[in-house]
């Protein structure tokens, strides 16, 4: 089939040419955009009057079918037309001859990809951004319930200050509203028009860019036409937004593996998230956590592809950009599928109360509420600090926990010290000692779960009282 | 010396391990920001009643002193003391014994580094803020002198189509905005204090975050304590917007080191900006947009480094976070020599007119807009697109630009075509005959140029009219 | 169906789950090296007599006869059945009953996925050693025709000094010598059987470990059963390798499409290697140029991705390494495909002679001969240089070349000067004067070729003269 | 001070140019390389008569005597004098005039950097080598006493099997054993000598390469030289062979990290490799393994700065390779300084035989032996594991190891088994049922030391008998 393009060519493509070039293997996911794109231009042709109203309704009506037709499967593709929209336009020309020729006015593959791209990644980023949502609502739902639960909490992974679960369960909502607020931005920035920009210079057909843009639900136009076909922040941005998500999860599917080993013992997950193994017959893998922790490697080598294809290409489309969609799918396709069974995980697991009350007092949580004890007794911070060091080395020798101490032990380090000391340790009473804003004392924790009730929508304001 | 958190330790750091684990040698660039946020903090002790105003002013006055020892390189460094924390923390020490010892009350290395990390990063968004604004300004300031040039614009680096110089200054331009964009954007997550997060927990002494937040210049406090020490989102997404400056940076330099070559010949460096080679006497290298160029990569092995540093991570502060300063610094100081450099290039290379004349009419670059004039007179856009695609086959065929046809060489592929064609060849007339907004048109160009001027602060609205 | 696991499970795996944890949409690739693998497997646990003979042919002919139906597309793939390993044992089962269950004695999937991936990698480097080789061979094929041509080199894209057109296709042909190397020191880490480490820890049943590995033409064993079954290196290294491939045919393709440029103009692209734009009717494109340097992009980030995903996992199996497939296939795939396109590029372009002639004087290409003409009469390198860098400014002053300056100048900046000094201007000449090893002397590069093409197999030894 | 290239120039170089390509910074490291290939291309240009032996002698003198003072800092570095080759033939020409102008005969600087940097790197893979052998020594070393503790191997970090503590450190030692596979094939390709190829063509002086590559110690040539002058591959190669030790080395502090938590217990580490918390006084922090996992990083960010510094330049040296040694001294550096620490932790930490042992049944290490013990007595490999599935489940809902169930839990899912089953149940027993080559059976695990002990030079190979 000659290419609509081969009026100055002599040769024809060679076949391993058009199997190395096609694009049609990826881009068919493009098709409803590329339809929408296509009638809003047709629309805009016949409000200028390059096409009758009968000729915009034609063109309208069989992109619709075309459209229909791709959707189920039945319009077959072939490597030779290239991509998508080669295939939509000679699925026109077939069925309606000249008027299907006419389409392609004022307009380029350039622009035209463009248009369809950014269509794609803001209707992307629509679904990331409720998936995000779902996640934090499981999240958010499962922090009453969980609410007497204290964990240690760990920095360097070893036990650092006791924490009510919730407050772990928000730390993570607030990473990912975080993400959210990186999509909301990377929107804004998506969601203006290339098209009619044409191939890079604009048209001399005198066409209305407004129109279209509003058609699509733009909310503007990008001016200079250079730049609307060669610019490709959009995606390396979204796919920096998609690697942070990403690595957010990995850090919380890290956690949870931890927290579900033998030794940690804190999590069970539910067994319909786990897999076995093929020669030992005790194993109950958390092949979901891990493989979300490895997708995760995916996705930052998506991201790398998408810069490393921008680095140094001169202005202008270049062919090297058609090598932007596949990262760009792969790395949607992937965080999504790891939101979706991430969130299941999130809502089902169960924290094992008994195995976490069991171990709670290892790890000296409650050494720096003592510390803090001694401050408010008028001991300088790095004295009181060391004071207590000695005293955990010391209960450390005796295989003891600081409660378990004798007044006469803790008197050896703090001369005068009283038993009212004894009222500060613990895990429980570390975490009720706790005042400031943001911490987990219960009374901040249960102010945040209500803040982020009314966030997520999962109360009106009015309850939050 | 021992050091501050000793106490439960029975052996001393290995010498070895002093030097692994230091950061001084990097991290001493906070210094600024640690002694203003130790002020605040300091502030706030006093106003909560822990330390009384006296001792508030002795702090202040004091770390002001060592802000002016370590400016003018008077305060040695000593990698047994870790951080810039505990240089200026036994700096107090030191000065003020016990007084000195009370600063860390309510605080951890944890929040204090990542309040530190926020301020040095709210400053490095605006100093490349700034910078991009300038060079912005050198392109939109060259804009009125080349109006008259006439450029080959390239897709697939073969001729496309002819824009006026001017039209791809201001191509730059809009990336570097969008640069901009993104840089807010990150400010906006940046601008949020971490500080009285504490460790991890928070604190049970009766802080006032909020007061920390406001003195320092935060527009409100990080909530969650888990989230605000080990968060370090803000890191990789300025990384990543600094990655962006670097690509769009490393695709300028590109097009102006073909640009200023022999072959294309359109722009000559200045020569200060060129250096020689060691062998060969003859050669004028554009060195200094290679090492644009070739930075780049530096950029993106930073981002990329930050990223896999955060892949996996437990929650919590985890000392691999460290790390993150040595990328974060080397892309800023990267990014901020390369515009730098790059804004005097712009200010000073000049077009070779005659050169870029010369050789203009090669390439037809017209053949869009003879294509064009078709559709407007009827033809579907498919058959004109294959009859001037024909039509140049010819024309290259017998060595002749479309203007060089004769009139019956254009009837052979075009029946009926009468004289007037002639009016829109040639690449000037080509320019003349744009239409579309964000075209190349010499209105349109007009236009943008002064919006970038009213945007830009170099006009006040008024004289844009 | 239950999975063959599920012994201890009391819960059946949620559907999300099976579609988020399968491997078969991209694993089945490895069924030809996972039915050698159990073919080996079987014939061992038959030769220690865990099998009969009558079993053992029984096993072998079923697996063939799997093997037939899956090459056919005959066995239907189904994501409960996980991996190719699953459906593999699930067809035996199916048809042998007990006996399909007994194969899997002493095997896990850990070193069973490890020995098909081993298999896979190691056909894949001969693949593309082969093709590296094709590639070399279209070089030195070509250099014959070429002899006669002089090219500029370029250094910093601007002249340099002149070569022969072999020169440079055998500058690429080390490079991918280069690539070869490497391909073949990787495959001797690839070349150890994993086959019989079991699960971690090996097994209890007698095997013979060093049997299977011959069957399979492995050169060796991997010794520690820990290592054989987490050891991903292999798949790192080879995609590594095939990265360096990829950013050498980046380059090659940058070269070639400057060089097919109206700007350069040296080189012609075969039209069927081309493709044309939708709008503007001249273009000719040389897409397929650009997609090789744009795929270079996917290959790094394959391997970062490979990268990001071994960073900082535990020992032992983990579920991530599923993950290394993905980028490994695809790595493979792309450049694979870039060589094959590639060679017949390199095979079919021409170069325009005249093109290439006219503009050889430009840029000084003899300058450095000229100075090294002064050197040999005795003056210092360093004033040499300096000398012919003034003559070189003059003649850029009088629009000349060097051979086209009088006697007269070139007496001004060195004075005593006689006229043989012109014998050493000019592109030819410059050629001429080489002499060292390695250098474009006209003859070096003859014995350099005839290196090649017996290293290529391209003639025999005696033919080389 | 005007360059030593300036002759064609009419500007001097901008000062902020001069900051911004200057590499003396970071490229002084070369200082022994460049005066070493100095000093052979000076001998060989005094064996070809182009320097009489005086002349030779006095610039051997000379060089080694900047060397002695650079090495002890008494030389000045200047921006302007650009980089390490200029500052060393401005050293000369300030001590011997005219023949101090002589040397660069021949010469480039694109040959000298090229062979200054094999040069360094060549020696930089023989310290990483030798470090990398300390590191197996260190693991290897601590076999025989470690010989008696069992440990649980992880597969997903789940309880697997049971092997000895010394089966682990050989599987590390596996892995840096690859590693220095890798260094030694990089070494050889390092280790052709670039030097005498010049700018890009050679040279039309009558030099002598074998000779100066004789005397630098390379193994050849490098034959092309456009190759020789723009050929980074080693760059990358290096670098990538870092990031694999990197990535080994961040698995083994994750390991490490895990085991030395109070949770998992297995392990101290030596307090002088710890450090703590300024505010919470119980904690010692692994941070030293934090920072060996977390630098690996860097390494893999530094490979990406290669790869993309080199993806898609055109041949012959461009400046960009300028930035290739700041990633390449970075990566070695950082690796070099983790083997450092690494191997000091290897050698004093403590696995904690009590702790281990306290919670060796938990975890059913047992289940595949017993497995296999059923495999043993004829039932096939499927329904055994089914079976021991689901005693497993059994014993999990009574909360019993295996070898605590009563014979009829045994004899309700195995039929007829009789109590010899329990002689296979435990995790000792389970290791000394052990048999495969490379498995954990105590025979394989000492003859596998003693192999290592050979291979490493700990003994000779009498005493391995």
């Amino acid at each position: 089939m000659e290419k609509r393009w081969a009026g100055v060519f002599r040769e024809a493509t060679a076949p391993i040419v058009e199997r190395f070039t096609e694009s049609i293997s990826f881009d068919w996911r493009l098709f409803r955009q590329d339809i929408a794109g296509s009638i809003a231009h047709a629309e805009m042709l016949g409000q200028i009057g390059l096409l009758t109203p009968e000729e915009v309704n034609q063109l309208r009506e069989t992109l619709r079918e075309i459209e229909a037709e791709i959707a189920s499967g039945q319009l077959p593709f072939r490597p030779e037309l290239e991509d998508i929209h080669m295939h939509i336009e000679q699925g026109l020309v077939e069925r309606l001859g000249d008027l299907g020729k006419k389409l392609h006015t004022a307009r380029s593959r350039n622009d035209q990809v463009a248009t369809d791209l950014r269509l794609w990644v803001r209707e992307a980023i629509d679904r990331i951004d409720q998936q995000l949502g779902e996640l934090q609502r499981a999240f958010v739902g499962r922090c009453e319930r969980d609410m007497e639960v204290v964990l240690p909490a760990y920095t360097h992974l070893r036990r650092a200050q006791p924490v009510l679960a919730p407050h772990v369960w928000l730390a993570y909502c607030e990473r990912f509203g975080r993400d959210r607020e990186r999509l909301a931005d990377c929107r804004r920035r998506v969601n203006r028009s290339p098209l009619g920009a044409a191939a890079i210079a604009g048209t001399s057909i005198p066409i209305d860019r407004q129109t279209t843009a509003k058609r699509l639900g733009f909310e503007g136009i990008i001016e200079n036409s250079i730049d609307a076909t060669s610019d490709r922040d959009f995606v390396a941005e979204f796919v920096f937004d998609l690697a942070m998500i990403a690595i957010h999860l990995s850090g919380w599917a890290e956690d949870w593996i931890l927290w579900s080993s033998t030794e940690f013992g804190f999590l069970q997950l539910p067994e319909a998230f786990c897999t076995g193994s093929s020669i030992m017959p005790q194993k109950r893998n958390p092949d979901v956590l891990e493989l979300v922790r490895g997708k995760c490697a995916r996705v930052v080598g998506d991201l790398q592809a998408v810069l490393v294809l921008l680095k140094g290409l001169p202005l202008g489309y270049n062919r090297d950009l058609q090598e932007d969609k596949i990262p760009l799918f792969d790395a949607y396709d992937t965080v999504s599928s790891c939101l979706e069974v991430g969130t299941e995980i999130v809502r089902q697991a169960e924290l094992d109360r008994q195995a976490i009350a069991q171990s709670l007092e290892k790890g000296f949580l409650d050494a720096t509420t003592l510390m803090e004890y001694l401050i408010g007794k008028g001991v300088p911070q790095r004295d009181a600090h060391h004071a207590v060091g000695r005293l955990v080395r010391r209960a450390l020798d005796l295989g003891q926990t600081l409660r378990e101490l004798s007044l006469d032990v803790f008197r050896e380090f703090i001369p005068g010290i009283g038993t009212e000391v004894y009222e500060c340790l613990g895990a429980e009473n570390a975490i009720r000692a706790m005042k400031s804003l943001g911490s987990t004392a219960p009374p901040e924790v249960t102010r945040q779960i209500q803040r982020w009730k009314v966030k997520l929508g999962m109360i009106v304001r009015e309850d939050a009282g």
